[in-house]
């Protein structure tokens, strides 16, 4: 009876955020910026990825990017670093990013003009599936030392998700993760979604995800 | 604006919520069963952990287990291995485990008369460390590859924790990882936390973390 309370509580929540969501995706398309949003586990390489893709197309297109944690801001200041405008945002405790903090973040940030935005959500694989964010693109990440049954077990997360990014698979050696099972796995509950096995530290499959993304941005100027 | 009523609304959970645990912290206290729940990011390696756990003091005392997932059983399967009594909680969607689910776990599981209950929480770093399950210890893990920082990003969960597991130390070697610098940020936000350096693959570190439970459960059964 409690959690049925609760429950109500939340859709109430995911209603509102689903409106908001809405209204920032149309702004953002006719703004022409493509808005991606990020997300995946603690540690999963979400900054170590975003400083590589930044660093490889940064000279191509402008670049901003918003940075989400609970209370800290190495992520923003490790960003900066990359030359783009980069805005922290501290979710007070919460898990996720909903459309309205998004929007504040984009606001904050000033991104007019920017062809891609991107948005590092709060590392967690639960709460960040519930929430749109008003993202055109979902992107997740799933290190290869998090194992290979995660689709099992954060099935949301991979359903709402566009592209895949494998990270780590220079520790493919000494873990035991089975890539195609894996792969499998993510496509039984998502058979569009797109995989790219990455290795940011080796400098490994970072071409096909940069093609994607570039693809992604050259439609959306287009729109 | 909106914010601010989603706040009161998780405000007035977590209110209900501290009066459940204390209630089902008292009841278990008075049936001299240790409660412990196990918390950590996406494969950490609870599962592992407490397989190698199990298998070294199930002789020792009666141990019962709470797997809770969003909707696999892959866990609980992975458990009953051990051949200990196992439950499957779902969490349909929620990042975490209340103390109403958790009672309904243990009356679900007949743990009267074990020694120690293990909850292995949902993958997570931020919704776990908000919800008190009614745990007499709360105990996370933390892998290498998931990085040295996340003290710095995920403060509640050092906060809340009796001890932490610094897991996956074999995989020290491969990752840029700072075990001092890691363990000086942990106890920056909590002095007293207990920290086990393990690997549960290479067998390494597990002593000092079952002497410590060994301890917790002696305590607890003379209370």
């Amino acid at each position: 009876m409690k959690e049925f309370q609760v429950i109500k509580l939340k859709e109430g929540i995911f209603e509102r955020n689903n409106i908001e969501a809405q209204k920032l995706r149309e702004r953002l398309r006719v703004e022409k910026t493509l808005f991606i949003n990020l997300m995946g586990s603690p540690g999963a390489g979400k900054t170590t990825l975003l400083s590589g893709t930044i660093d490889a197309i940064n000279d191509e297109m402008k670049i901003a990017v918003m940075e989400a944690d609970i209370d800290s801001d190495v992520d923003a200041a490790a960003i900066s670093k990359t030359g783009v405008d980069v805005i922290q945002l501290h979710t007070g405790g919460m898990c996720h990013l909903d459309a309205e903090m998004t929007r504040q973040g984009i606001d904050g940030l000033g991104a007019k003009g920017a062809d891609i935005v991107f948005l590092e959500n709060v590392g967690n694989l639960v709460c960040p599936a519930e929430f749109d964010t008003g993202a055109a693109k979902n992107v997740m990440l799933l290190s290869v030392p998090e194992g290979d049954d995660k689709p099992l077990k954060y099935p949301l997360m991979f359903r709402i998700s566009d592209a895949l990014i494998i990270s780590k698979t220079d520790a493919l050696p000494v873990f035991d993760f089975d890539l195609d099972a894996c792969i499998r796995r993510a496509r039984k509950l998502n058979p569009d979604i797109k995989i790219f096995p990455v290795s940011a530290k080796a400098g490994e499959g970072m071409d096909a995800w940069l093609d994607w993304l570039r693809y992604e941005a050259a439609v959306f100027s287009r729109v």
